[in-house]
């Protein structure tokens, strides 16, 4: 029998898909969030002490953390946030202005998100927050990962690597607190995802929580159909680069296979660009839809598959 | 400085509350759940496999109540559960077939309810299960905890102390499988939940999981006025009496200070009684709401002080 290792995480989301009923009026265990009758858009993440509180990172910066996971996911549909509830299991022992840190934290990412915590539970437990985001598409469509079509091009908000580079800083000692910051404090794209999905032009898109090489995979499973992704095109944080070379890590598994990141990765019509740049949504094109299925790297002439986190 | 222990669940409540900002549009931090604009009612609340999972449960029926504790919750607001979301930290080394089987379980359980699961999330991890349950008030006004006035009646649904039976048959070997039987398959009040709100005249409810001598004291705390309950009034389960003396428990305890009912606690003005009766959902009127606060007990001519889940 399989394990949970076994199977991964991506894996076990077909076996549960495969254990309960298809989802009625609701759309989405394929996307970052679901999607409601009367446009709610509902997501749920949870974040444990034991591997996503980077060392210095602190309780209230997890507790931003948190949240921002989960209103990531409904940003990538182009909802407006409206509530953030938390479960959290913690050790009893567990000081409890630490805890009111971490409820603080939530709520300020809460609040740059434009929503409120409305409510959770505490038990005791072994150190794990479940945060649910609430959204509200507003009319618009929702922007889900399986639209992408040949030929669209493929674009991402932001930055890549900076998460990645802040973890291996740490971790050797090395002063980068730009990468740092990012790793400590994701930014939930909420503001450009409500623009993006403004539009109407977006095709597909999802955030980049579980690293480019993972998501590109993704959008092209789900969309049934292939990409092509320039190296030369990827908008690499300032300060990787220098972090890699000084850990003598390879600057492409820091900047595609990390998760952490949550910049949108989305998809649109070539003759849609003029378009989406008047949304004031600042994007970085990195390459384009293709009708041969799976993702592809280019970099320096050559064009190699790219696995799911793995070369 | 104090620890979770010291300050307990229910103090946590009051710090957290203290450490976000107020909820905006959303009512509800004291409530078993939020209400969104739009009529939105959602909830959170996690179960780990340390502290939910009595000894032959299996993994189906802890799905169940995983998903059973989150749409009660929904439930006790009035509100048709539509959703349920599901955020897992589970152990690596986990059967993948046995998270199915939770993930079934919950379905199950949402399936009973008129819900779906729509998404979720596994992450490795020690065994916390979070779900979030979503409904819609459909116009409906949300049964809050504050409204009992003095001279409401107080009622609950079904039968007490079962699950708190079923527990202490199992630890000693007692056969009482109906008591077993309602602690492995908590009920969510759903329909009844609906039913209730549609008469317009509850005036307060909550469900049962804290345990009923908790439960009324937040009832009489929230709506700022005090309760009497009698003894006699209050419907036993079957076969309780017979465990508590096979195991020497005080009734009284297992019926008043366990948690893991899932029955309604519920106030009305004695004038609506008939009105109530006539919305088909059964239930014993056990009490009375009272000028002066706190919550009472009478047993045998005397009146005593009901503590928060001790005596």
């Amino acid at each position: 029998m399989a394990s949970f290792r076994d199977v991964g995480e991506r894996g076990m989301i077909g076996i549960i898909r495969g254990a309960v009923r298809p989802g009625g009026d609701a759309r989405g265990m394929s996307d970052d969030a679901a999607v409601l009758p009367g446009g709610i858009v509902a997501s749920t993440d949870c974040v444990t002490f034991e591997r996503h509180m980077p060392e210095g990172m602190g309780w209230e910066r997890f507790g931003w953390t948190a949240a921002a996971v989960n209103i990531s996911d409904i940003a990538s549909m182009g909802a407006r946030p409206i509530a953030v509830l938390a479960a959290m299991a913690l050790p009893e022992d567990m000081d409890s202005e630490d805890i009111a840190l971490i409820a603080s934290g939530m709520d300020q990412c809460a609040e740059f998100a434009g929503a409120h915590i409305v409510g959770g539970d505490t038990k005791p437990g072994p150190g794990v927050i479940a945060g649910t985001a609430i959204g509200d598409m507003e009319g618009r469509r929702p922007m889900t990962r399986d639209g992408m079509r040949p030929g669209d091009l493929i674009a991402v908000t932001g930055t890549l690597g900076g998460p990645a580079a802040g973890f291996l800083a740490l971790g050797n000692g090395i002063d980068a607190p730009d990468c740092v910051f990012s790793l400590y404090v994701p930014i939930p794209r909420v503001e450009e995802g409500i623009a993006l999905s403004s539009t109407g032009m977006v095709t597909s898109c999802m955030d980049l929580s579980d690293g480019l090489s993972t998501c590109l995979n993704t959008l092209c499973t789900e969309s049934g159909c292939g990409a092509v992704v320039e190296w030369d095109l990827l908008p690499v944080a300032d300060g990787v680069e220098d972090v890699c070379v000084s850990t003598g890590t390879d600057v492409r598994k820091a900047v595609m296979d990390w998760g952490g990141e949550y910049e949108l990765l989305f998809s649109f019509a070539k003759a849609d660009i003029e378009g989406l740049r008047a949304s004031g949504v600042e994007f970085s094109v990195i390459g384009i839809a293709t009708e041969e299925e799976g993702a592809m790297l280019r970099r320096d002439g050559k064009c190699e598959r790219i696995c799911n986190g793995s070369y």
